[in-house]
């Protein structure tokens, strides 16, 4: 499935000239994704509207050729990599906000919009998006929706999914559909929008979305917890929920990932700082006030050694930086990262953190663990030299491990990073045979041809 | 695809002769759902788990017989009806509430659980299943999820989707599957949960759930609000939501709505009632009493001749008695009914109760408007008596005219209560021929041979 040069002047004809391009330096530009893996396209579009998006799937399934839809390309799992060469479509000129409804509390968008641009745009009419990707700076809301994004607000607010009302989405044939409702309610059919959310773009290409929003909060307030002791940091998480509180955030870091943004921090963490949590609350100050002081009484409970508010929204957005920056910072402890995306029961995260210190342990390698403990869900890395072969061999032996570990603890391989090409080869650990087998055929029923982001979620052999 | 005499008596190999049966007098018992409508099925079946559910479908498969899924038959559009004949498989033997976490917060469950047991079971342990259609005295949970119900909680809380973590469904084969997850987030492959959740019975049947609790809210208060003017009770519902309050609850009642029930409230609402509103916040005792005055405020803004607040849980109680009870006591305003589920958005609630008036008054049959309207969602019903054919072609003209003007308000046909039968003729006016047609590709990669609950949500010809 090749590109023609046929085919790919009839891309030029649909999106002009200056939206479309087979040279070297522009296809290098979008061959690479935040796995770090490269895969050269065989050209790159940039469609202006969803009709000329519609034309190219139509080429595309008469021509037989493969379209990768991408946004910023800040995914974590191949997604929006050209696996298999094709025609990469980039969304960013579909970077409208149509509409944003105070009475409704529901907007319009492109997919191209920048998550970031849109959390300033409904805050600032007092409204509220919670799904926050740590890449939100740089993300889409149609690369978030593909993937189902998280983020640390999920404890309280949830992810993506929950967001999303309904869809315009052009499938591989070209024909544009509409799937769900504008309304905060609707049952009528099946449910397509939650299907081709975290679908990863293979079912078919997101053009417009109905988003729901909520109030702003009042206010934020967040506060940190450092242990001498990781488990009983791990503990705490499952504690805090189980005494009903809901801080909209409870992330969790581990020693290594302290260490690794520590000049970033305003201050040191304490001596003997084994694990810290960072927890945010929202709501009226009142409420804040109660809930903060609840969550430190836990903390003390399990032992905290030292507690910390942040004084103000300067402070927070410090100790936030500092969070955001412990996925890049790692590269200290190794040139190359396996990077997994793990999900437990809240009450199984001292289990996990202990699996990996001991997995870090037995192979030698720095591993880090960090993130949405709330969730349940652990950002896993293992730090290595892919070059070095032994250390490699290790570092895949630890993987399986890991993945074996979280099926036993009753958890999942994904998050929310999904499966793409970096977790297809392990996603029979976690979906059985005729699972597996429904999907592809409802993966066939939208995209006949497989011109539409193949490679993508399931093995290619099996 | 009628019931041999063969396949019924290896359908009671399965199940054992006490659980199955084709006496009339239980077949009659088994024939009817909250429709009014009455389809007697050939036999009926309780099986007693999972492993006899997957013998009966794998039977019903070869033998090419017809299996419709029961709960508790208060379905509002004939989900649980025999229409095309076949075998009437009842759920209410798997009733058991296997887990309640109260670390994790999940519960695992089966589908014949009745919703209001539940309810009591996690409100026992300090937790919460939001959930609350108004049949939760009775309905059952398995039922909830097929048809994705809904309530008066949904305002703040969501639909039963919002709740629903995982599933074990047999398919038409009797392949038992898997969905979803047990924890708080998960995104490996298609999101089979959810197209499963509301599909109705058409897809698999749901034998084990994982659902997603919280922690019981300390406080639930509650208020009416009459006003004599029903154009500013429902502008009322979207200004609260505009002033950035979310109630838990908002439900609207018009005149004839509260007329039929006036004799089950405590106190008779003030002359010149028009509409009435009940509120009901839940939280801190602190927030509540904020939030109850805010929409006092907003209440008295918008006219309100009426303002009570539920002393205590008795009062609000009776409140919810008389609420709940509306849709039978309308009866009194003719034999028969026709009731629709349509939803607007929440801006656009002024100009559908305008409408139903309007309606009401050119057709001279009685109409009602009560329901969901901090989600746009309105209960429309119009009374007649369906042996006059002139009352009955009014009446469906009526039903036509409003869906027409529901879809150009941009709304749903269906908020909470499915298409079923009811709806199967209405839903091109919502859903277009090619999302039509992906729906029923769908349908056949879960059931090629469409033994499962055939007949609903599709429309007969096209």
């Amino acid at each position: 499935m090749t590109l023609s040069s046929r085919a790919f002047k009839k891309l030029r004809q649909i999106t002009g000239k200056a939206h479309c391009t087979q040279k070297k330096e522009d296809l290098v530009c979008y061959a690479y994704d935040a796995t770090a893996q490269k895969f050269l396209p065989d050209a790159v579009v940039f469609p202006g509207d969803k009709s000329e998006i519609s034309e190219i799937l139509k080429l595309a399934s008469k021509e037989r050729f493969v379209v990768v839809p991408r946004g910023s390309g800040s995914g974590m799992t191949g997604g929006a990599l050209a696996v298999n060469g094709g025609v990469v479509l980039v969304t960013s000129r579909l970077n409208r906000i149509m509409a944003i409804d105070r009475d409704n509390l529901v907007a319009r968008v492109e997919p191209g919009v920048i998550t970031g641009d849109f959390h300033a745009a409904v805050e600032k009419v007092g409204l509220f998006y919670p799904p926050d990707p740590a890449s939100s700076a740089f993300s889409t809301l149609g690369g978030n929706v593909a993937e189902c994004a998280g983020g640390p607000r999920a404890v309280k607010y949830g992810v993506t999914r929950d967001y999303v009302l309904g869809l315009t989405v052009v499938l591989p044939s070209g024909d544009i559909i509409q799937t769900g409702v504008a309304t905060a309610k609707g049952v009528v059919g099946y449910d397509l929008t939650r299907l081709i959310t975290g679908s990863e773009g293979t079912l078919g290409i997101i053009v417009e979305m109905t988003l729901r929003l909520l109030p702003l909060p009042e206010e934020v307030r967040t506060m940190t917890a450092v242990f001498s002791d990781m488990r009983a940091a791990a503990e705490t998480v499952s504690l805090v929920i189980k005494k009903g509180i809901i801080p909209r955030t409870i992330e969790f870091m581990d020693n290594n990932s302290i260490r690794c943004v520590e000049n970033t921090l305003e201050s040191s963490p304490p001596a003997g700082a084994a694990a810290m949590l960072l927890l945010e609350v929202d709501g009226s100050p009142a409420e804040n006030t109660e809930a903060l002081a609840r969550l430190e009484q836990v903390c003390t409970e399990k032992g905290a050694i030292d507690i910390v508010r942040a004084e103000d929204k300067e402070a927070a957005e410090r100790l936030w930086r500092a969070r955001k920056a412990i996925s890049p910072a790692l590269y200290a402890f190794g040139p190359d990262k396996i990077n997994e995306d793990i999900v437990v029961p809240r009450n199984r995260i001292p289990d996990m953190v202990e699996k990996i210190r001991q997995i870090g342990n037995e192979t030698g390698l720095v591993t880090a663990s960090f993130g949405h403990a709330g969730d349940g869900n652990i950002h896993v890395n293992i730090m290595l030299d892919k070059k070095d072969g032994a250390q490699l061999q290790k570092a895949e032996k630890a993987v399986e491990e890991l993945f074996d570990y979280t099926i036993r603890l009753g958890g999942t391989l994904s998050g929310e990073h999904g499966v793409g090409t970096s977790k297809s080869a392990y996603m029979a650990k976690e979906i059985g045979p005729v699972e597996m087998a429904l999907m592809k055929n409802i993966k066939a029923v939208f995209d006949p041809h497989n011109i539409l982001n193949p490679g993508k979620i399931f093995p290619e052999k099996d």
